[in-house]
């Protein structure tokens, strides 16, 4: 291997690495053989000097194949969604079930939630009974039996992604495109799927601030895909606001039903319908079907499949109102009439962490019942004293939570509605 | 203290921190409360994005008070002489008799040598008996008696300092003007001095490539240590080839004491006679004095009294040749006539560190006979066969320092000759 103090100064003085010689440093590193300060230096000079393609390829596949790969091959068309994080983000729960209804399968591995955006995982676990640590076995028999299994993240898949990943996030070096892309593709190569469709996230609540630096990330993980040998794609959606209604964990579950039930927020189903027809096309099935699937209530159906195969209680799919929230309901009202201007995703998503639904650290334990349920979103006209969102807590955060919420909304005389998709990049 | 991924952060993003923060940085990295691979993040984001003068003066002055500051006081005018590092650079054997002599005190902690570059220290110890080791009341008593006085540096001085050095030396790090400048002058400030008159070097064999960069450095010293309180000058000299005709260690005393005594090369007397009147004028000595003592033999006298109080022969300052060189002596020719167009002092310095002069790594045993003697330094005419170069050596790395040495020369139909002092900086 390369001395560790050149190959941080071949990255300092704005060179390239050598695919093999980056390969190499991640598995040192990996192996605990470079120390984390030459590791933490070098990702600084990432950030100045950023990656090339073949470089933040060969970080991807190195941090890919630096645990287990799983092998998904003779499942059928395989298909993995991603999203960059968002507030109020429960897309995956409508458009898996909405794929393998239409006869893709989603064998997906899931994170938990961290800060203000919630995981996937926690939003499951709010159902009554759901398992979400199957071991591999039963991971690969639901996804052959059922066609959807959504799973807690092993700990085994790209361990030098979470390695790497901790150590960006304590030396100001997470904000780095080529880095971001690898990370994510790193978990997204590893889990093994043959399709993948990634929702970037861009605005004032998403990581990417802009259209452009979105596109960029968004282009750069569908080339790394593919050169990885994957079909990959994505979608750039805007998140300025929070998506959908609800802001929580059984809050957002019940949602996801009733947006697979036909009755959701109009935003929610767009977007899960454009991911749901881009993960279709990828995986060479028809993507109509995307809708169809959901028109005729075979994808809710999908889903009680699921729940019932993890061990989650079906009957809330048919009744939703069975995913108990919090008792006391606090209601944020309007003080002035007007049009909703702007809804800050990024307060409204500490609201719904300070009321007890999501973690301030990892490891913390999640309050499934708590949540916030904005009835205005941007765009719509409110009168003087108008309820705007409903808070469902246990007291826990109460006064901060009300706070932020309140402050998250702006009421004006007129708001742009700009449109939820802003471009698919295949 | 501010969050260090907050700290590191506003410097990534080229913002400047609060002095008072960076020196709350410095102290709780000194106490281990900061982890080294946040400082090396912050370190490379201070190599992309520089520290202003007001940040680097509180870097200085925090890692100058992270261990103990020497006091001087009552001592009389006293100068302290820091070189930046270049090959057969005996310099402060030559300037600090001259100035004591002169009436000034030089109350001096010096380094061992590393890779190319001699270390005073171990030169002095090369005199039979000398003893480097001092403790705090022998070192100012004799600074007191004798006007003179070179012990070896103290760990307790600039921790800090050694820390961070240690830090940036392996993580690509060192080459930063204002984080090489308070490395220097941290030390400068904690060792005492009132006046303080650096030799800055500059060229192919010196850590400064242009004469740009050496000003710069130079003048920020200057900037730095005024604003500390203390008087400040910097000499920029060039460093293309070795200084004087001897690299090793006693070889080095013996032209040193020549040069004292009025025999010396003519670069070596030069620049020990131009630092030695900066310094006297900055301690409010008449400058003119630095050539007279010289002149006189007063400082000859000086030097054998200094190193009669550290315990090392006299007699070595009359009879240059009791100092022991390594009995074998190995000649290097010219393979062409024409003039000596280029020495590199980088290629001798290493020779003589293979020969078992110098220290590949900290803690090594120096062998202090061994040395080369360039007999033909640039704008030296050279006929075909004429000897370069003599090496005093006892067999070890003898084939490796013949083909450095043999390699370092040039010779071609004419060669350039720039002057040795490029500028005075004050």
């Amino acid at each position: 291997m390369m001395h560790p103090v050149d190959f941080i100064r071949e990255k300092r003085d704005g060179k390239s690495h050598d695919p093999a010689a980056l390969g190499a440093w991640v598995r040192a590193f990996t192996a605990g053989e470079v120390p984390d300060y030459q590791v933490a230096a070098w990702l600084m000079a990432v950030y100045f000097r950023g990656l090339n393609e073949d470089e933040t390829l060969a970080l991807t596949e190195a941090m890919a194949s630096s645990g287990e790969m799983l092998d998904l091959e003779g499942l059928g068309p395989t298909v993995d969604k991603h999203s960059s994080g968002g507030v109020g983000d429960k897309t995956t729960l409508v458009v898996a079930p909405i794929l393998a209804a239409a006869g893709a399968v989603v064998a997906k591995m899931s994170g938990r939630g961290l800060a203000h955006t919630g995981g996937t995982i926690d939003k499951l676990e709010s159902i009554p009974g759901f398992r979400s640590s199957l071991d591999k076995d039963e991971f690969l028999r639901q996804a052959k039996t059922v066609g959807m299994v959504v799973a807690g993240q092993s700990a085994d898949l790209a361990p030098a992604d979470g390695r790497l990943y901790a150590l960006r996030d304590v030396t100001a070096t997470v904000d780095s495109i080529p880095l971001i892309a690898s990370s994510i593709m790193s978990k997204k190569l590893a889990a093994g799927a043959g399709a993948i469709v990634l929702d970037v996230k861009v605005g004032k609540g998403a990581f990417m601030k802009t259209p452009e630096a979105a596109k960029e990330l968004a282009a750069l993980m569908v080339r790394l895909g593919r050169r990885a040998g994957r079909r990959v794609a994505a979608v750039i959606s805007r998140m300025d606001q929070p998506l959908g209604q609800a802001v929580g964990n059984a809050i957002e579950v019940q949602e996801a039903i009733r947006t697979l039930n036909g009755e959701g927020p109009a935003d929610l189903t767009e977007l899960a319908l454009t991911l749901a027809e881009e993960g279709l096309a990828l995986a060479g099935l028809p993507p109509e079907r995307a809708r169809a699937v959901w028109q005729s209530g075979s994808a809710l159906a999908k889903f009680r499949e699921f729940v019932a195969a993890q061990g989650g209680d079906p009957r809330v799919v048919d009744e939703p109102e069975r995913l108990a929230l919090a008792p006391e309901v606090e209601e944020v009202r309007a003080d002035s009439g007007g049009v909703v201007s702007a809804l800050d995703a990024l307060k409204v998503g500490v609201a719904a962490m300070r009321l007890g639904g999501g973690r301030e650290k990892k490891g913390d334990p999640v309050d499934h019942g708590v949540g916030v349920y904005l009835l205005k979103k941007i765009g719509d006209p409110v009168r003087p004293g108008e309820v705007l969102a409903r808070l469902y807590h246990r007291g826990r955060g109460l006064e901060e939570a009300r706070a932020l919420v309140a402050s998250a909304y702006r009421v004006a005389e007129a708001a742009e509605t700009p449109s939820l998709v802003v471009e698919v990049v295949r």
